[in-house]
């Protein structure tokens, strides 16, 4: 036998590098496994460079500078746009002025706990077998996908032909254009029309729905629709793009929008929502299963489904399997599928308590970094109520804590605690307003651990911290 | 009988009308209770104008603006300390320039939800009887007590002839002193020297201990202590003062320091511990015990002790039980006490579940607003091994949450979680670094429902918020 025909092998063959495959990557490996990992960009992902950190990077200082305009006795504080964009380019390693990044920190991350790094593209050839870039490997006991998402770029005529900005241009660019379009009204949308719109672009917010932020409780999208108008940002809600086009490669690009009105700007940015990193990978083809939006279906150990009763091989993880498209919640599945990979290798008996990510089914935490910041845990009142739950909702503003009036003079923001009334406990708790990033990991908390509220009731908030705002909607629930 | 022999009556009179006098007064009279509330100074109390509340609104803009120069991108803030008077002096309600504060926000509180507020100071007389100021009344079900604490002036020679600051007038003075020394070495001479030192005072503190704020970790009180030097504060631990003289009413103050040297100062702030304001109160006459520091001595639902089988009439909460000296503890045991003496009025049962202020025993939350802040829920290693506690303690620098990184350039900070190994669940948390006030309250929900680190370990953190050094810590822990 030549050694070519020997695939190299290792327990564990991870696809994808972002933090997802990299927490399942690191937790295999930590249970005794030999593991690789394949990538086909750069090692850290999406979210190191192109989405979480670079947009945190570039709201931090608005934030800041805000928070001590804000502060009577805090003075002459300034948003100073070229020292945003070094900050946030010191976060991504990027390298000189260059379009290019440097991923050497995480690869070194990778050679020093002894995980192979693959460079490529992968493809699922059999049963634990891949080719990277046509070279085939082989692993012994499972192929983890954790290839996330792209973009999603609609099929508005002459959209793509107007090479519009994805989440990567708009997260990583060295320029702030006079003039920004956002399609969409999500996350990335309203976090990045904030950022350029207090760099100094003249930003215009187009969103098929009616309100911003739709999979939250809809006084947070008005919040920041609000504020994004504070902000000086043109919202042209419930407003379709019919058409784009562009003069030139750099050129001044045209939307046609649905009001019969249309929008002349320097750049479009598209972030209309995220489509699966599944082309190519062979999913189907080995007898996986996809969802009708092409996310990989999987069981809640995060096997791939399609297998019958076979000896589990495939699973996937992240943004991948659609379930929760977060970092976190990503990092979290990995972190359950790499134990549970791990013991099934040692011929171990899973731990139940830790292998099964159960708590993607209570509702994830997130955060969006606006200004104000919209910090949710949980189920919206409506998600509650569609699983059929009693619920009783209380809302309360975030100033009935006296220290949100201490953290900003004339302190804006809202609170909202949904209480599932025949188990007693919180099914979901959101917070908007400036700060409260902080203030939700208390209720993903008491969500997750189904902690009766007679209980809750005892977990006493500081004073004066904001956290008080507990107190307040416990109160006004009438514990 | 004429009119003056019959007292008039309330169902509760509660003696004290700071927070927790308030709270107390308001589930009572929730409860349907007729209430009256005695109070000798200001309704609103110690911590509406001369703790809490105004060293926070003094911290907050030197917090706010040393978050601006700490991130790249954010530019020019200054504290201006006119500006920063100002604030302080509109949160206790300043009339004019003069040392006086309105709190008619606070008696109109009263006013509108019905409760009659009787200026003066109270004394017990007998079961259920209370003079104000030499004027009788009487309760028909209960009298509170919550008279808080004073301020702890120590028998050092000459010091209270040097009219010394104490809280009080640290929290309040228009004028910034050019020197200012500070007794002591917990919060209240922590949180003050670092706002005079922001001001512009030459500070110096002079504690007996040989390190600051020594009822929490010993880690947290070395970041304070550094940071103070680092705010060019002389740190004179491990030091006494012998004697203090004063040249005239207003003049030099000069401490001679039991390590031979001598200091002197403008103003001298006395920060070494509360006594229980119980001087003139008449527990003791009345029946009930005080503790050698002078502490009224209370059951578990806050029944003053020395009534043996009686029924109870006399409760005690706050501050002046001395079970927890923090304004919101305080306010804790008043919203359980009101609750059970509403109960008790009804020939009610009384909710066990929220009657019995129990979460008292776990350790009380607190946030020390320095910078770094302090925020600790629950034990302490050595006080959960003081309880004889299987204990397992995990350290780790803040910066491992990539959240912190972004909050400011350079984060400096640490955590730690205190397990209690047989039962595997949390007895402690201790967080300290800018801006961690509010990551607390998660902590507190987890101890106080003694939440398994297996449930915990599916409370996932958003990314990139600071809270995720909760993930990194339970890694570390190794669930």
């Amino acid at each position: 036998m030549s050694e070519e025909s020997v695939p190299p092998e290792w327990d564990v063959i991870v696809v994808g590098a972002g933090p997802v495959g990299e927490n399942a990557a690191d937790r295999a490996h930590k249970a005794g496994l030999t593991v690789a990992i394949v990538e086909k960009h750069l090692v850290g992902g999406e979210c190191s460079f192109y989405a979480c950190s670079p947009s945190k990077a570039l709201l931090r200082p608005i934030h800041a500078t805000r928070a001590s305009q804000r502060v009577q006795g805090s003075e002459g504080a300034t948003v100073d746009p070229p020292g945003v964009l070094a900050r946030r380019d010191a976060w991504i390693n990027r390298i000189g002025t260059s379009d290019r990044f440097d991923d050497s920190g995480q690869v070194g991350w990778l050679d020093h706990v002894g995980i192979t790094l693959l460079r490529g593209a992968a493809r699922l050839t059999g049963k634990l077998a891949i080719e990277v870039d046509g070279k085939p490997y082989r692993a012994r006991r499972a192929v983890i996908l954790a290839t996330g998402t792209e973009p999603t770029v609609p099929p508005v005529p002459g959209l793509r032909e107007a090479h519009p900005w994805t989440n990567r241009e708009a997260t990583t660019s060295r320029r702030v254009p006079d003039r920004l379009a956002v399609l969409g009204g999500g996350v990335v949308a309203c976090e990045l029309a904030q950022v350029y719109a207090a760099l100094g672009s003249a930003v215009t917010v187009v969103e098929l729905a009616d309100g911003l932020l739709g999979r939250n409780e809809e006084f947070a999208g008005r919040a920041v629709a609000e504020a994004l108008e504070r902000d000086g940002v043109d919202l042209r809600l419930g407003t379709r793009a019919e058409s784009v086009s562009r003069l030139g490669p750099s050129g001044e690009v045209t939307l046609e929008l649905s009001d019969g009105s249309s929008l002349t700007t320097d750049e479009l940015l598209v972030a209309v929502g995220r489509t699966p990193a599944t082309d190519g990978l062979g999913v189907v083809e080995v007898g996986g299963q996809l969802d009708d939006a092409g996310y990989v279906r999987v069981t809640e150990r995060m096997e791939v489904k399609g297998f019958g009763d076979d000896e589990p091989w495939l699973y996937a993880v992240g943004d991948v399997n659609g379930l929760a498209l977060l970092t976190h919640m990503g990092k979290y599945q990995a972190r359950a599928v790499g134990d549970l990979i791990g013991a099934r290798a040692a011929g171990r008996e899973p731990d139940e308590r830790t292998t099964v990510p159960w708590a993607v089914d209570a509702g994830s935490p997130q955060v969006v970094f606006t200004d104000p910041e919209v910090a949710a845990a949980g189920l919206t009142e409506a998600e509650a109520r569609e699983r059929g739950l009693r619920v009783r909702v209380v809302d309360l503003p975030m100033d009935k804590a006296a220290g949100a009036g201490l953290q900003a003079e004339g302190y804006q923001g809202q609170a909202r605690i949904v209480v599932d009334e025949d188990a007693g406990v919180l099914v979901g708790a959101t917070f908007v307003g400036q700060d409260v990033a902080e203030l939700v990991h208390a209720a993903t908390v008491a969500i997750v651990s189904k902690v009766p509220l007679t209980t809750l009731w005892h977990a006493v908030p500081s004073y004066p911290t904001m956290s008080e705002i507990w107190l307040r909607l416990l109160e006004e629930y009438g514990v």
